[in-house]
């Protein structure tokens, strides 16, 4: 690790909360080079809803390297992206009856947010874009804009412009009628806020710290869109792919956004890859007009081609609707009672302890790291980093989840017991022994 | 193909020079659907510069995915990284006697470009940058705002701000002395100008229409920065990672920047991955302020741990200089005869025609389409797209080489013979017998 | 008529809803050429807080002109200047306990709102701005960012940055516990809203709708600003002055801004001035940072300093309290009660009658052409202009108020009875007669 | 003066060169509290060119305000209004065969440049100016943003953009053929520099060194603009009304500008005044579109229609042709022969002496200082403020004039004699007896 300390730079991130060196990996559970596990309830930052090194697709990668099919990411036409295409159209949007094209775009999820963002402004003609309080949408200049945490955008060493944040309906302005709100700003010609190309919104905010708007609420907001002739612009890289227990994570809303972005688990081994879904009415780019050399990742369409195929034949949204059931109740029944001033809350397979009454950045930061000691992996996500985020890919084996919920469960049991904050003993007694 | 057309969003752009669909790459060949063979003398716009699918590193790259090591791309500390860091050290670092920090950024060059213009301005408290009119940074909105094609510019649909283009030293504002101009700038009070953070520079530009700058410019650039307190950074994405002749494209110069980027063929295999070099001083960067999912892309640390191992296996220097000699005496004795408007220029293994006298943006178009008809995959570069750009992969077997060269030189004489313009016939008849 | 409608630009504004050329004004009434007469409840935009061409202040003026004492503006160091300082300072300041620096600027009020929000930036080393719903500020690219009108701020041509809107606590958003909503943003670490320099803020809206903001809400805007180490600043360029029955609009919340700006009545004559009162700990300018050519109209110094003792001679601030009552009642005995959906509110000498309920604009309209068809000139402000602003000179003699008043309820009363909107007949006939 | 320095604001600025409290004005002359006489060189930063309280011009101000006619300055129609505006057709533009609309602004220069960029970006649909190194506009954000000075700049707070600075052909870029820059530009795709709706421009730079622009030179960009779409504005506030021989300095080259700014000496008595001329067919503003409390100065008005009808009266063209000889010869035959490192330089009644090669600002500061300890009032411009401007009252009276220039001679002399840079004595002997 001395290496790493000398020669890599400060920004690194993620290896000071898990500071050991990784090795191997295998659906929910990594491994250091000593061979130790690890459970994994943090799936890759949401990249591994279909685990580590998913055997499925890991064949079918193989084969591919194997065979000396393209690999270069130019956009040029290949079999393999030919082949995603036509299993995403298949298999995703026709049974959802959706009428997108795609676009691809450099693999990562900001780069397609600002191909989102570019998009709508220039169908729409207006500069100004709408983004929610708590919202992260990437660290490249345009998505770093809509990007709402002071401590990533003091990173810009530039005013960040042609942005209004907006308070979201869940979390610290939850006391605000936030569709009310947006439609005063619209119609008061004194607002002094420009109406905007588009809304982006994550229908769950993750880093803003698992805050689940309604289904009346997307409804509204859908509405809102539609009235004022705004685009809507979900951004799906990390509650999309199935981690909200459909594969849109706006389908329980019944909603059709105008463009919708979703990397991370698209690939569905880890491999960087975005996807921007558009309306084919706002497909008025030139060509090359939104560039880049990688955004042909073949591999990545290989793999993503793969994992579309391991949904469907592992029925896939069901398990997570078993599993969402499991910790939801583990959450409620066994963590909850430990302490009454616990905020629980989550959809699918993204779930949240909010420690803010019980500490805040310095008790989430002591469960983590009690966390790793016993073996877990996870992190924190929200305001001031609050609270624990329970995110495990989607197909964890069931006793695999149990016993990393059981280690969260010790973890906290001996983080209040040790602190100021106490313990409600009955329910400790009652359900560690 | 249809489905490309009605599916993929209409910003699609390489597939539209070279319409056919792909599937199999070997070294400096590609085959399309049918196993019809194309020599490449694009190479991924310079991911390639190993080749396609190189033996050595795909071989390395298998045995990876198959022992199940670590896929995704958190930042985490990995086997496979620490390895890369160490061999990169090692092999390109020291023996250069050069002094850089590493961070991995999101793996496309534009994300690496955006995290330089963000430390550069954090280290310096300034916000304006100074890029060069012929310059191609990237495409999301901190480096599109460096990015000096007008069509890329239009996109952002916001104006692009703090940054000042200054005059390129070759091209058409090539009689200026860009030195003494940005000297005048900065020391006179009236310019109107900020004094940038830093100066952003392509040693030869690309996209600007393979425009070499000579090394007594480079030097003086250098001198210039450190009298003023300025960052220089050199966009080494498209002519490093040996394209020039060394690994650097600024070692002929023998200065060292502040900053160095680097993409493309660092993988050595085609796989997203970026990569910037900072001077330690300057790594005032908190954890995480540049932050993303895919910045450590395993699969692209493998691969290129191998290809630098390749590099000094093979002597890869030594065989691009002698490429180089092939390619420039080609260019002068067979294609410059060819009609007295032609104007020839390169460096390593990048070079350009350039048919600005010779009917511009129609006559290259013309020249890559009759390529691409005889199998020769070729693109064009420069303002208004008016120069064919010669960039093999830098281990191009020499009779693949030869042979491509003769496509192009088919085509250009086929070309000339049907054109307005005339072709010195002498030459014609001597050279093509 | 013609010649202004051939010669000056569209732009013009006021004539078009005053379409009489006007010569000679005296106190509270304007004659035209022919010498007719009206009566002035706009007061020059509140230019005229002590009448047109006030007598005392008028033969102050013309001994100075006949004198060749100094004209021209520069901020060279003059009688005139040095007499006004002094007369401010004792007159104003001191007696109020309050230590300000006088800053000249150019002779508009949007020159005093710029130089305001450069220092506040300067000393603060922050570049955004919270200004709020309803909000103006002035027509130059600094002022007009903090200016909330979408038709002035689709003027700009370009985007308008660095300013973050916030709900005003009285109007359309008074909904919202505004207090709470600043306190919110600046805490939460992920609002994306930058802390502000400063907050600017007009005490009460006059252009925004006459919206008169609480004691208790200056009060917990004050020291939130002192919490946070953000600056207040006060725009009284309409409201000051005596305005609002106090010499500063914002002496009834007891409260002290960082900055005050002044302007329009500062004069006294309608003269163009503009001044920037400033704690003296923020005075960090270098000379000549904020320059220009009329920063010293010596007339207006002239003008403004018999203004200042016009005020002391006749104890205008009693004589505001004793209009101000009389307004206040006939608004709420005579107006309100001819329908039930007038919302009649205001301070001191500014009032607003709001027709938002009553056919909005275009009753506004109707009601003040009405009343140029009886002489009485009178506006319109606040959201689509619905508001019939009622702002005549302070010193009005109290018969011409009546006749003002009397005026404004014929026309009012005419109004509903041709409208659809109808007239409680009984206050009709019982107040006219 | 204990007041001024306890009391106003650091940022004042001309009292600091001219430290006395003066009183009393007239023609060429101002005289401070004991009466001491000085002559002014620098007539109200050029707001003077009728000189200091121009008798003719003070008796119709006089008789204005006696006649309690209209003083506010609100744009409503008015006599005084509609009396200069057909004073400036017929004694301005139809003469000149000029067919201009007029827009009054906010009385300061600064404003009316607000507005040209505004309504240039608004019939252009573009965002970007250029604007030239040298060039000062003003010091409201939106002309700020087209001044070129870092010292102004900086006072911002806020990045300054939608401005390109561009090589001024006269001065320390002198070496570039400005408009083959220009035009390469405008007219290559990868410049980086995106269209201007407008060029704005002086003819003869004045805070910028006095530089004065070849006749050519002004063709060419009028042709360039022409040629392109773009608008020129011509920033006349301080070379204009009669300054450079002629009432606009654009006549010596036969050129029209689109836009045309006035201000400074428009109204002939260092009244706030400013004036937009604009093409009928650019005249898209809604009204109101950019507003203002003092748009309509009229004593402004009044003084103005006087100063025009002076002019004629006067024959002030020829009378500036034959000071602008004197001055001429005085500087090249008495001035320059004492040192051979003198830059002279100038046009009409506006000259500068370059101490550039000379000490620079330690040596002209030194010739002002002296100079007011001689009773002359002289300023400096120019980068570092090396150049002493000559800006005397256009119709100062020739013995005026000459103990003007002998005073400057003398303090020049002076100056030289106890510098290390010697004079050339045979002169000094020559002259000064």
């Amino acid at each position: 690790m001395e290496l790493f300390n000398s020669v890599e730079s400060n920004v690194k991130s993620y290896c000071r909360t898990f500071p050991e060196v990784f090795h191997k990996a295998k659906g929910a559970k990594l491994f250091n080079e000593s061979g130790e596990e690890y459970i994994d309830f943090f799936a890759g930052a949401g990249a591994l809803n279909y685990g580590h090194n998913n055997g499925y697709i890991k064949e079918r990668l193989i084969n591919y390297i194997q065979s000396d099919a393209i690999t270069h990411g130019l956009d040029m036409y290949t079999k393999a992206k030919r082949e995603f295409i036509q299993k995403f159209v298949d298999s995703i949007l026709t049974p959802r009856d959706l009428n997108y094209k795609l676009q691809f775009c450099g693999p990562t999820g900001t780069n397609a947010v600002e191909a989102a963002l570019k998009l709508a402004r220039k169908v729409k003609k207006r500069t100004n874009i709408f983004s929610f309080m708590g919202a992260f949408h990437g660290m490249s200049m345009g998505s770093l804009a809509a990007t709402s945490g002071i401590g990533s955008r003091q990173g810009a060493g530039v005013p960040l412009d042609n942005v209004t944040f907006i308070p979201y309906p869940v979390g610290c302005m939850g006391n605000i009628d936030t569709i009310q709100y947006i439609e005063t700003i619209l119609t008061d010609d004194h607002s002094g806020i420009e109406k905007p190309a588009a809304i982006i919104v994550e229908t769950t905010q993750a880093e803003g710290g698992i805050n689940v708007t309604s289904v009346e609420w997307l409804r509204s907001l859908s509405e809102l869109c539609n009235k004022h002739d705004i685009l809507l612009i979900c951004d799906d890289i990390q509650v999309g792919c199935g981690r909200t227990g459909e594969f849109f994570s706006f389908e329980r809303a019944g909603i059709v956004p105008d463009m919708v972005v979703l990397s991370k688990s698209i690939s569905g081994y880890g491999l960087p890859m975005s996807l921007l879904l558009l309306k084919p009415e706002l497909d008025i780019w030139t060509p090359g007009e939104h560039n880049g050399t990688f955004r042909g990742n073949q591999m990545a369409f290989v793999a993503a081609t793969a994992a579309l195929e391991y949904r469907e034949n592992t029925n896939m949204d069901k398990g997570t609707k078993e599993r969402e059931e499991f910790i939801k109740n583990f959450l409620n029944e066994r963590i909850k009672p430990l302490h009454k001033d616990f905020d629980i809350r989550g959809i699918g397979m993204i779930w949240g302890i909010d420690f803010s009454l019980l500490g805040g950045e310095k008790s989430s930061k002591e469960i983590v790291t009690r966390c790793f000691d016993n073996n877990l992996i996870i992190e924190r996500a929200g305001r001031e980093d609050v609270v624990v985020k329970i995110m495990p890919p989607l197909n964890i084996e069931m006793d695999v989840l149990e016993e990393g919920c059981k280690i969260l469960e010790k973890s906290i049991i001996e983080f209040l017991s040790n602190s100021e904050y106490g313990i409600a003993i009955e329910s400790k007694i009652e359900e560690t022994v």
